[in-house]
């Protein structure tokens, strides 16, 4: 089964980023080309039936299977990076953190209106990011047609932040 | 052939980041799924008789091919990333920018003695960025089987600054 292999890689890491934080690094399974090729899959199967029309994914580990899916699946994938990074027409959206607030932003015209558009980054957190991000999409009107995580922390509850922009949220592996 | 397409593809932003410079917006060629394809293949393709035990791939732009080509290969893929983003046993290296001084990471024990890794990041411009992330390699004991982009700013000379780790650098679209 997929998550029992993610779980098997992740490493645990103590007192990162902060001391009492026990991290899940998922760099181990970027170095396991075989689980690489068979999460794609997953997630390309998992999307079966959802019409979609590109795939948005979040700087900067949200590049990683993003691209890869999006190749796979024979859809555009668009970029969204932090603040200052896209040349093109920026669009931009402040949003909070825990402690203060950051920014994000997409190219004007990378969603056309009445795409739907899929949100991918590799952890669903909090869900602030995501959320972020999918009001970019929104803000173009683009529609959000799901949000596809690696690995989702279930006790920060981001599922319950961003169920409001769509009920399709797909994780693999869940703590 | 694959230099027209990926420069037909690529956006010139003008006065991006600064006043004067003409950018070279790669989004574009992201949103064209055939030529991402095509891209891949011709990676693997120039990269065939090279022995490569790993790819790495520089934050964030690195990112994007580096794990569909390790994957295409069927190879691990190491992430080198800005400092403080990586978890486990960090090794930094402090290097010199046109303005100032900035730093990268790699995870202890990615590299195994020995190994032969491929350097892999979208853009070579003056080269500081791919010849630290080389630095970060040898450092532990590996060997730089070569370096890899989609594009090279040639005005801006990095080939000489790296040829020096490796002779085997390969670009597929030059300005």
């Amino acid at each position: 089964m997929i998550e029992t292999r993610i779980k098997s890689a992740i490493r645990d890491v103590p007192d990162f980023p902060l001391k009492g934080v026990l991290f899940k690094d998922l760099t181990p399974v970027l170095k396991d080309t075989k689980l690489c090729q068979e999460i794609t899959e997953e997630f390309a199967k998992r999307l079966r039936g959802t019409g979609l029309d590109a795939i948005a994914g979040i700087e900067s580990r949200g590049f990683l299977f993003g691209l890869m899916l999006a190749a796979r699946l024979g859809l555009p994938f668009l970029l969204i990076r932090k603040k200052g990074k896209l040349p093109y027409k920026p669009i931009t959206i402040n949003y909070q953190l825990e402690y203060g607030s950051s920014q994000l932003e997409m190219q004007g015209g990378d969603v056309h209106p009445g795409w739907k558009v899929l949100i991918h980054d590799d952890v669903l957190a909090t869900g602030g990011t995501a959320s972020a991000a999918a009001k970019l999409v929104l803000s173009q009107e683009g529609q959000i047609a799901g949000f596809l995580f690696l690995m989702e922390l279930k006790f920060l509850t981001g599922r319950e932040k961003i169920q409001e922009l769509s009920q399709n949220i797909i994780s693999l592996a869940s703590y």
